[in-house]
């Protein structure tokens, strides 16, 4: 089986491919799509569906995982990531793959046992249990791959409900 | 030339769309598409997408205005409704159909004149305007009329700039 995890975002988003066969789980590729802050919204917007629909060609993932997004407060900045989440959403249903939702805690604790890890407690767990001989970079393609091993490792328990999207 | 206003949400998208020949306003149709909250969010999300998509292929507006969200608090129903948005957003760009985005207050300055001016003024210019009968109800397919002829009013007034989009 296939995964795709992925960290959305509107300047970056972060994705991270990986495989399970045999209880083995191995990287494929992890990475980022960017959009540059100096072209207009709706381009960005259209940037991130095109590229992600490339990579869902590329790669072709059996499901896709993609993390709530977490905002402390009401900004404008909040609204333009949540718009691009949508599009995310969008342009995997589209592609009629299995999509899965998790929250940042959900993640934490699918990848090190412990919801309220440090970003680096997580990062050094995709290395391990990657067997990558470093920490992926950018932080936002580490999220990725954290994100597809939450996956793997919450569906291996078979928590995953009916309609597809643990909440 | 034929413009689609769209008032956006999760629960129900807005729409209203008007001809304009010889200076001549005209209402061509409005109403709402709608999505159950006892289906799963991501179901919502497509629903919009496809039902959208379906309205752009029978009334093929040269362009399309969509309104800016507006929400005093940080609340998980304004996150849900901007990824909504974000769907529309996606699903009018891969029609490659020219967007607009207007702000609340654009689109009472656009009808009304006045930024203030309540929903009931706004109904009544809308109504006034288009020579019906009655205000279109509901609200959400008023409002979608409402930001048709907002940028009808702001696009002769030629004050979008050139990339399409008024902020």
């Amino acid at each position: 089986m296939r995964i795709m995890g992925i960290d959305p975002g509107l300047a970056i988003v972060g994705f991270g491919v990986i495989d399970i066969e045999n209880r083995k789980t191995k990287a494929i590729d992890y990475g980022t799509i960017q959009t540059e802050s100096s072209i207009c919204y709706t381009d960005r917007l259209l940037c991130v569906a095109n590229s992600l629909k490339k990579l869902l060609d590329i790669y072709k993932p059996d499901v896709v995982a993609v993390e709530e997004l977490f905002f402390n407060k009401n900004t404008k900045t909040a609204f333009a990531v949540s718009q691009a989440r949508g599009v995310i959403l969008l342009t995997v249903l589209q592609e009629e793959i299995p999509l899965y939702e998790y929250t940042p805690l959900q993640v934490k604790q699918g990848v090190v046992g412990y919801g309220r890890a440090s970003k680096q407690q997580v990062q050094i767990m995709v290395k391990t249990l990657l067997n990558l001989n470093d920490i992926p970079k950018p932080d936002d393609a580490a999220d990725g791959l954290a994100i597809a091993i939450c996956h793997r490792n919450f569906s291996s328990l078979n928590t995953i409900t009916q309609q597809g999207v643990i909440k």
